[in-house]
């Protein structure tokens, strides 16, 4: 019997290493999947169909909304960009954990629909690394740094809807800390209904 | 600031190991204290008061009762058992996570109590290999096996009671996974609301 994967949402304040966390999780620990997401605006030099986004054209994106074949989508900056559920629920069917990495209005989206999806925030240790983090950055005007940082105090109101923040200090204890989040979570009885009913038929049978 | 432990109660099916389990989980890793629980019944050779059990006299476990000083209690073959809070909430408060082996009756009363305790379920990894470790242990009838059998049929109704289930093939394996899923735990929002609070005060001042 193979194990369904977990749909497993990654949030987090901008600056709180999100990006750089997954990534180190997909190279440290086999079987993850990152979603690759959909999206209507044109690919960047260096960027390939299917691994950095799905590019889609307007129509092709309408079309897969109306059949519902996104699990999330949003308008941004006049593109598309959308989940497809295709991809996702077949990495899911072959064991996959499927990371996606998205803010906390999608991950509320997907949480109605896939109750099972586990819900991750990364923090930073404090406000004033994350300021430090994003100042560090060194590309960031002033005024974009605020601008993250009011977004910070509205994305921090949401953190009560998800099941589990890390701390995003030191990078290679909290890559291991996720993973060890992500494997207990295999462990809940709704994630093991047909373990759980074999053995109620054995005992049933050895009684 | 000292993080608060978790109550962690555990349970499972006689002849799954938890014993051996448990004590294996607090020889391999800090933080663990066992929750010691008062009885009246008299000391065994051997046994020592506060260690094995409190024994305490029937007028002083029913006065503990009239006092709401014990998180849980029964009668079984005419002797009081039961969970004296004290004990336990001074190890929370000391950060310690305590465990409490109960059965799933007295797992649902803590829990009814403890919204916050975490329950955990030791399963063997098949029916069949159940029945050969109480067999295995030489020392009881096929009357009394049947009888263990027959309980675990009634105890596995309860499994969606718990939190999580731990597999027990392998004792090592099972010890790691049991401790990581209580470190995991550790990490959801409702045990962190005082970290999570000081980032939303902290980032108010940053903006």
């Amino acid at each position: 019997m193979r194990r369904r994967g977990i749909l497993i949402v990654v949030s987090g304040f901008s600056g709180a290493g999100k990006g750089t966390l997954v990534n180190k999780l997909l190279e440290d620990y086999d079987g993850y999947v990152l979603s690759v997401s959909a999206t209507t605006r044109a690919p960047r030099p260096g960027e390939e169909d299917g691994r950095e986004y799905f590019f889609l054209q307007k129509e092709q994106f309408e079309q897969k909304i109306a059949e519902d074949g996104l699990i999330e989508y949003a308008c941004y900056c006049d593109n598309y960009y959308g989940t497809p559920r295709e991809y996702v629920e077949r990495q899911l069917a072959e064991g996959k954990d499927v990371i996606l990495e998205i803010e906390i209005q999608g991950a509320l989206k997907i949480k109605k629909q896939y109750g099972d999806a586990l819900l991750l925030f990364v923090m930073p240790p404090s406000a004033g690394e994350l300021r430090r983090r994003l100042e560090g950055r060194g590309t960031e005007t002033e005024e974009v740094i605020q601008k993250r940082m009011r977004r910070a105090v509205k994305e921090a109101e949401g953190i009560e809807n998800y099941d589990y923040i890390v701390v995003n200090d030191d990078l290679e204890t909290c890559t291991r800390q996720l993973h060890e989040i992500i494997k207990a979570a295999h462990n809940t009885p709704a994630r093991n209904r047909e373990f759980i009913e074999n053995i109620r038929t054995e005992l049933e049978g050895e009684k």
